[in-house]
C-alpha cells in the first residue's frame, strides 16, 4: 500500500486540517523509463498552498483528491530507467505527500550522501538552496558593496539567500518573525543584522539596520513587509520576487507598491521560478556543496515524524511557526 | 533681456496658469567653458511636472521662482567653450522655459539640420526619440515574435516606441485617448492596432487587439491603463516604466498592480531614465537619423507661438490634448 495525503477540499485563506485527507492507494508500478522511489523524507514547501487553490498560476490547480505537491528524498526501488539504479539515493521535486512515487527522472537527481545527509538535500542543497542560489546570483546580481535584505530570513530559502549574500561580501539584513528567529539569523547564519517584523517599530528598526538604504531585496513574502522595505530602496535597486507567502491564501491579488518610485529610482523587479533555470542546477549544486562542506552554508531542518503529521506541519509553516526547512520523516523500505 | 517662465506656486494635481509667471531676467553671460544659446524652440516634457512638486524624485524640486525645466534647440551665441562655436545649431536638454540659456555643454549636442529640421531634434531625434530607443531596445529587449503594447502611443515618446518596435518586427498595439489619436497611430505611424482608453469597453478591446497576450509593455502613463494591461501580460513578459503621467499630480503614490502575477508569470519590470544611458546616445542618434531619412520614423510637432503660450500648452499636454511633441516657437536672435 502507498499512503498519501490528498486534497479533500479547497482552503480559504490558511488551510485547515480538514482540507487534507489521508488515503491508501495502490503501490505504484514503474513503466518503461520509470523507477519507483521509496520516500525517506518529504520536504514541505509553501508553494504547495498555491496549487491547493482553484486559480491557475504557473501550474494548474490540484484536483480534489490529488496528492499534495511536495519534494522527497529516498531510495530507488524497482527501476526501468537507464540512469537510475535500484538502491540509488535520489531527490525528486514532484514526489508528492506520499510514501512512494514513480518518476521518469525528469525532476529527479541522484544525491551524494557523503557530502551531506539525505535531509539536507531537501534544504540547503535541495530546491530551497538552489532557489536561493539562482534567485540571488542570477536574478538579483549582488555586488560586494550592496546592502541586501531578505525576508523570511530564517526560512529554508531565506536562510540560504542570506548566507550566499554574505559569501559574496554583501552587508545582509534578514527580516524574520520573532526574537528566536532573529537571533538564529545573526548568531547561527552570520547575517549582519536581523529585524523582527512583529515589532511595533519594525519600519524604524529596518531603516536603522539599512542606514545606507537597500540595494537588493529578496522577497519571499510580499505584502506589508515588502511595503515597508519599498521606500528604503536605493536608486538602481533590484527586487527579486521569489515567494509571496502573504498572498497564498488571498482571494484576490493585493496591490503592489507604487510604481512612481520604480521610475524615479530606476528599480528593477523580477519574478522567477527555479524550474526555468535547469541549466544552472549543476553549478548551483557544486557551489552549494562546497560551501556546505566548508561550513559557510548552514541549514536547519524541523522534522516531524509520520505522513499523518504533514498537514499540521504545513499549516504551522505557513503561519511562520517553523525555522529552516520543514521535513516529514517516513518509514518506508 | 531674457524672458523666462518661472514657478510662481506649486500646483496640486493638474497645474493651473497661475502656477506660472512670466518674468524678465538679465541676459545670461557665459563664463569660461560655457556658451550662450539663443532658443528657437522649446520642447515641453511631462516630466517638468514632477519638478514643480515639493517631493524629491530623481531631481530636487524646483524652487519657487526657478525656471521651468525644458529642452531647447537654438543657435550658439557668444562661446567660451572649445567644442561649441558661435553659430552652431545645438539641442540642450536643460535649457529651461526661457529665451536664452548658458550651457557648459554637458547636456548639449550639435545637431545636423541637413538630416532633419531643428524642431525634429526636440522630438523624434531628440530626448523623446532617444528615450524611446533606449527604453525599448536596451531595457525592453523586443523580439520579433513579441506583441508590444505602448501607452500614450500618439505622444512624443510613445509614437517613437511604436515605430521602432515595428522596425524590429514586433506586432505593436498602441493605446491612446480618442479616435483621432487612434487613427494617427495606425494610419500614420503604421502600428498594427490602436485602442482608445476612453472607450467603455477598453479592457475588452485591448484583449481583442492582443489575442496572443502581451510580451512587452512600454508604460508611459501608469495608473488605470497599466492596470488594464497587467492581466494580459504573458509569462516572462517585460514592462518598461518610462513615464507615469497619471501620477505626476498625485499627492501620494498610487498602489501598483499585484505582485503575485509578477511571480507566477516571471515578469520583469524596470524603471529607467535616459540620463543614465549617455553612452548610448551616439548609437541612438545614428539609428534614429537613418530611420528618419528612410521615412520609417515619423513624428509630429504641435507648435505654439511665443513663450507666454508655454504654460497653457503644457497643461493641455498633461490633459492629453496634444498629439506628438509639443513645442514653443520663440523669436530670439
Amino acid at each position: 500500500m502507498n499512503r498519501q495525503i490528498v486534497l479533500a477540499s479547497r482552503p480559504e485563506g490558511l488551510p485547515a486540517l480538514d482540507n487534507f485527507a489521508l488515503v491508501s492507494g495502490d503501490m505504484p508500478v514503474p513503466g518503461p523509463g520509470q523507477f519507483l522511489l521509496a520516500h525517506h523524507y518529504l520536504g514541505l514547501a509553501p508553494a504547495a498552498r498555491i496549487r491547493m487553490g482553484a486559480a491557475r498560476s504557473y501550474a494548474p490547480p490540484l484536483p480534489i483528491g490529488g496528492v499534495i505537491y511536495g519534494q522527497a528524498v529516498g531510495r530507488v526501488g524497482a527501476s526501468r530507467h537507464p540512469q537510475f539504479q535500484e538502491g540509488d539515493l535520489v531527490v525528486s521535486t514532484d514526489a508528492g505527500w506520499q510514501e512512494y512515487s514513480v518518476s521518469d527522472g525528469a525532476r529527479a537527481s541522484r544525491i551524494d550522501a557523503a557530502i551531506a545527509p539525505e535531509r539536507v538535500w531537501l534544504g540547503a542543497l535541495g530546491v530551497s538552496g538552489l532557489t536561493a542560489y539562482v534567485g540571488l546570483l542570477d536574478v538579483g546580481g549582488p555586488r560586494a558593496t550592496d546592502t541586501v535584505v531578505v525576508s523570511a530570513a530564517a526560512g529554508a530559502v531565506g536562510s540560504a539567500v542570506g548566507q550566499i549574500a554574505r559569501i559574496k561580501g554583501c552587508r545582509v539584513v534578514g527580516i524574520a518573525g520573532g526574537s528566536a528567529k532573529c537571533r538564529y539569523v545573526t548568531q547561527e547564519l552570520g547575517l549582519d543584522a536581523s529585524v523582527d517584523y512583529h515589532a511595533a517599530d519594525f519600519a524604524r528598526q529596518l531603516a536603522d539596520a539599512c542606514h545606507a538604504g537597500i540595494d537588493l531585496y529578496f522577497d519571499n513574502v510580499g505584502g506589508a513587509v515588502r511595503d515597508t522595505v519599498w521606500p528604503l530602496m536605493n536608486d538602481f535597486g533590484r527586487v527579486v520576487v521569489c515567494g509571496q507567502i502573504s498572498e497564498y491564501g488571498a482571494t484576490a491579488p493585493a496591490a503592489g507598491p507604487g510604481w512612481f518610485s520604480l521610475l524615479t529610482k530606476r528599480l528593477s523587479v523580477r519574478g522567477f521560478l527555479l524550474r526555468d533555470h535547469e541549466e544552472r542546477h549543476a553549478a548551483a549544486v557544486a557551489d552549494m556543496s562546497r560551501w556546505y562542506r566548508e561550513g559557510r552554508i548552514k541549514g536547519r531542518e524541523q522534522i516531524v515524524e509520520g505522513l499523518e503529521q504533514a498537514p499540521a506541519a504545513f499549516i504551522r509553516m505557513l503561519q511562520g511557526g517553523n525555522l529552516g526547512k520543514t521535513l516529514v520523516r517516513l518509514t518506508t523500505s
